[in-house]
């Protein structure tokens, strides 16, 4: 499938066709790299909804794991939604946007919490963010970045605060009033702390007047869920002269494999609301306006029919023949337009953040035919 | 400090002095590398813990995050305990023993799942582990894996059986059983399929028949915890021409820093077991014998009087001067070996599983004094 497309659970994103040795060789590297950067990109997407579509920076590099596990996951947060990251190696690598703030490190390097804002605000007049919790936020930071806040609109810059501490909820509404009675409602409020999308959430259903999020740990390393548990199944093979669709039996249905090769379709509404996916073996020809069964992928008997669609497209196309290319790749803006614009165009009811609604990935009457056919056949032997 | 050292929370594990410039420069990788490394290693070590010091095999590279997450991580599994990895490409840029097995795909190549064990067989007969739960587990995989483990017998090779789903301490069981009444005595039963800690300790506790543990996931992404959050803060600056220890605050006590140049001792009894850590400046004497105050770290009043400790021992120590190494950096065998024995001789209510005793980490009257010092200092401002 393209990077970036929505992908669901139980659907082959990736079809590779080679010999025995070739597909084993590059078995562990592509669910490597495929698993992780999709968790990542797909963790980043989940905190970008959650703070309505809002300004998202990722943070992550000294909790990554290792460093391509910061590297990559810079790339993956961006497509995710993610707005910059504060990895200067991966903006250079990848061409992500670079964006940060001080160090609590550079406030204490100084004699005074106002030299090391004033200090900061000579340095980057443009891009000044005072992080206003290492001594006191209420007390001493805010008043602080207040200050040197209106030098710098006098001069014609804007400003931000970060808060990195704290309850944020409690301390950015205070922070919103300080900085809106001086006159400087232009600043906006950074916040950061082991942020983790129902966080996030939680303080933007309150309306905490928040402005740009910082997230590094939970982001970067998908937080609780730290691996995306993908597979790489032999599902035909060569013999003789045919191809011989292959499965693999387990006593927990979601681990048995879908045999044969396969093609998915997604089918919309008019309105090109993605409707459900239906996996159907790669010969199968779907004719639009009639009614498909949708056959559950685990459970024998249970199934529905889809009447009611516009239309279907397929998801797998061909993108390396013979270990060539056979279309340049999708630059990094394309990927990550393609994600916003694909999670913004499902219905809400997939995309709550508690108890969503299931997005129905099934099989085709003819994979269905094969599927339980061969368990029969294996389980009869 | 060393590798392989144990370190527990709120302990400096690293001091770095130099300008304000280079500190900054290799914060973020530094915490990268350490964070990360420290993390796998710990959990390799709960791991080995947890299996009685098993043999633990790493098989986490689909899932690792990342191609670094993934060699990283077989270092630091393999230093926290791990006997081998199934990461080649660790195992020949490290050193670490490599190990693996049969993929479900290998079974699913041939005609019969018999056909691919002997095909295995041939080709390592020395290090045949069949992947038996393919199509069905006890009535076809375990068959076919004696039918074969019987020829490698005959010719005087050993071999083992791989679970890979289903309920592994029934499977065992009976595998173990089929096994026994063959007379292969000697073959051996791996499992893997998204183990824990938690899991392998609950199927040792039942005197489950499991001899090999392959672990991936859980072991390569740290689990439930994906990050260590070890933090990189100043504590000391040249002011003039003395040196001028610098602290920040925080609402949440954990956060506030421990301010100066800090060096920590480890103190033990007779038998060379640990007691509990002391955070010092670094230019204190402390007296062996006579009775010395542990203070709490976050909490002012709080403290115990050790009096009954036999020695103790600094644990940092000069590594690199001027960017040039001190002495040669231990061998992955010896940091693994340090790891090994350091944990073996901590009192067991400090490795339990669940609920482990705390162990001590506290300062000294010196540095508790200077902490609680500057807090007044700053929060009187």
């Amino acid at each position: 499938m393209e990077e970036g497309s929505l992908v669901f659970p139980g659907e082959p994103i990736i079809r590779i066709q080679t010999t025995m040795a070739e597909a084993q060789l590059i078995e562990s590297l592509l669910l490597n790299l495929i698993n992780f950067q999709t968790l990542i990109a797909t963790k980043a997407a989940r905190i970008y909804n959650a703070s309505g579509g809002g300004r998202v920076l990722e943070f992550g590099l000294r909790r990554a794991q290792g460093v391509d596990g910061a590297l990559s996951a810079s790339r993956a947060a961006y497509i995710g939604g993610c707005a910059a990251t504060s990895n200067t190696l991966s903006g250079k690598r990848y061409g992500i946007p670079i964006s940060g703030t001080m160090a609590h490190s550079w406030v204490m390097a100084f004699d005074s919490e106002l030299e090391a804002f004033s200090a900061y605000a000579e340095i980057y007049p443009e891009n000044s963010v005072f992080l206003i919790d290492t001594y006191n936020t209420l007390d001493s930071g805010i008043k602080n970045a207040i200050t040197v806040g209106k030098e710098l609109k006098a001069k014609g810059h804007n400003f931000g605060v970060r808060l990195d501490s704290g309850d944020l909820q409690y301390l950015s509404i205070r922070v919103r009033e300080e900085l809106d009675q001086a006159g400087l409602e232009r600043a906006f409020i950074c916040v950061s702390n082991d942020l983790t999308e129902e966080i996030i959430w939680q303080l933007r259903t309150n309306r905490t007047p928040i402005d740009v999020w910082g997230i590094g740990t939970q982001l970067v390393t998908g937080g609780p869920d730290a691996s995306l548990t993908g597979v790489y199944k032999l599902s035909a093979r060569w013999a003789g002269d045919s191809i011989k669709p292959v499965i693999k039996l387990s006593n927990n249905p979601e681990k048995i494999t879908n045999p044969g090769i396969k093609q998915v379709y997604r089918f919309y509404d008019a309105n090109e609301t993605p409707l459900g996916d239906l996996i159907c073996l790669h010969d199968e020809t779907l004719k639009v306006g009639k009614p498909i069964r949708f056959n559950h992928p685990m459970y024998r008997p249970n199934h529905f029919i889809l009447a009611d669609y516009h239309h279907f497209v397929p998801l797998l196309s061909k993108k390396i023949s013979d270990g060539v290319l056979c279309a340049a790749p999708l630059t990094l803006p394309e990927i990550r337009d393609r994600v916003i614009a694909g999670i913004s165009g499902l219905d809400t009811s997939h995309t709550r953040l508690l108890n969503p609604h299931l997005y129905k990935v099934s099989l085709s009457n003819a994979l269905h035919k094969l599927k339980f056919g061969l368990i029969d056949e294996l389980t009869e032997q």
